[in-house]
């Protein structure tokens, strides 16, 4: 089995808008409401931050349960693991995620200012400079066989595409416009001459956009 | 979590008929073609018999590899088992599933004629008489805190679905109509007193119909 790299559950506005501007400690996603942004996801039975029962066991419940499906590691940009730029003033900060991260597997954090890996319940957080290609072959290793998911940013994801290194791509398509921000593309057509592309409709809302290479 | 009873990529033709008539060792779906009703399972990169690497990795594909996500067990008819009928002749038969079978849980087939249990790779078959409460009870303790799928056929996911005992329901309808054979519905509206719907139309041509409890 080839060990693949996947983005999955990437959500960006109607106009092609994954991250918003102003990132602070406490938005994230800075002027777009990650609310709004990911209420179909959150709407569902197998959302990972779910505290209650209950939730929708439909088409976009296939698309959060499949997101832990044969995943053995995770590579995101430094933008993603936090709002800080430049140097590490210290080590206090440990990510948006609180003791217990989604992820459950090493996640290779790409960034030009390395510190020390650290450990939050079942996630190893290692923080790595270089090239889109070299992480990528250091978290397969750590994989263990199996995929690799891309999770982001924006910046993140366009430049392993622009390396040629993205397998599949799932891209949730809010059907809200961001405006300004962050764009992962003009269109999806952008990507035609590489990827198969199926859009399937979410009765969310959404749009979901499925590619894979040809 | 709660350990759901889940049916998986069962397929009905047009008209709602998920098996043909005059079953034999040879045609396990009887009249019905299985190559053109389970096309849609077959072109995916996840389809568990594929030999060659490739195919698609599209909407398709995600139904295709949630077949065994978070399943513990299954739970069969004999009809899905075998083409034999009565007492079994002699324990000779093993399934059509050759020496891998692709369940790698404890399977329980639904029979009023037990015979002993027997291992084939990660599979192990049980065979167990009983009402569907009572062989479900038996499928989540060895499920070990998983859900349990449900196989099929036709007879037994009405049954189950009479003892209202499904929790959630994927049936994908082929275009194409059998005219003759067992019917798992008149309509899938048939459903919507207990159930939740969601359609959802595949570029491939099937229409995915996802059931979850209201």
């Amino acid at each position: 089995m080839p060990q693949l790299l996947r983005v999955q559950n990437f959500t960006v506005s109607a106009d092609g808008i994954g991250a918003g501007e102003d990132q602070t400690l406490e938005r994230p996603f800075g002027h777009l409401n990650p609310g709004e942004m990911f209420a179909w996801a959150g709407a569902t039975a197998s959302w990972p931050n779910r505290t209650d029962p209950g939730g929708t066991r439909g088409l976009d419940d296939y698309f959060t349960r499949d997101f832990t499906h044969n995943i053995g590691a995770e590579i995101m940009g430094r933008n993603k693991f936090g709002p800080q730029r430049g140097p590490w003033q210290d080590h206090e900060w440990q990510g948006w995620w609180g003791d217990e991260p989604p992820f459950r597997t090493p996640v290779f954090v790409m960034t030009h200012h390395p510190r020390p890996s650290f450990t939050l319940s079942d996630t190893t957080f290692h923080f790595v400079d270089g090239p889109p290609q070299r992480v990528l072959e250091l978290a397969r290793e750590a994989a263990d066989g199996k995929d690799v998911r891309l999770g982001g940013g924006v910046t993140t994801v366009r430049q392993f595409l622009d390396a040629g290194l993205v397998d599949t791509l799932h891209v949730a398509v809010s059907p809200v416009k961001a405006h300004s921000g962050l764009r992962l593309w003009d269109s999806p057509v952008d990507l035609l001459d590489r990827y198969h592309l199926e859009v399937v409709p979410s009765p969310s809302g959404v749009t979901h956009h499925l590619f894979w290479r040809r």
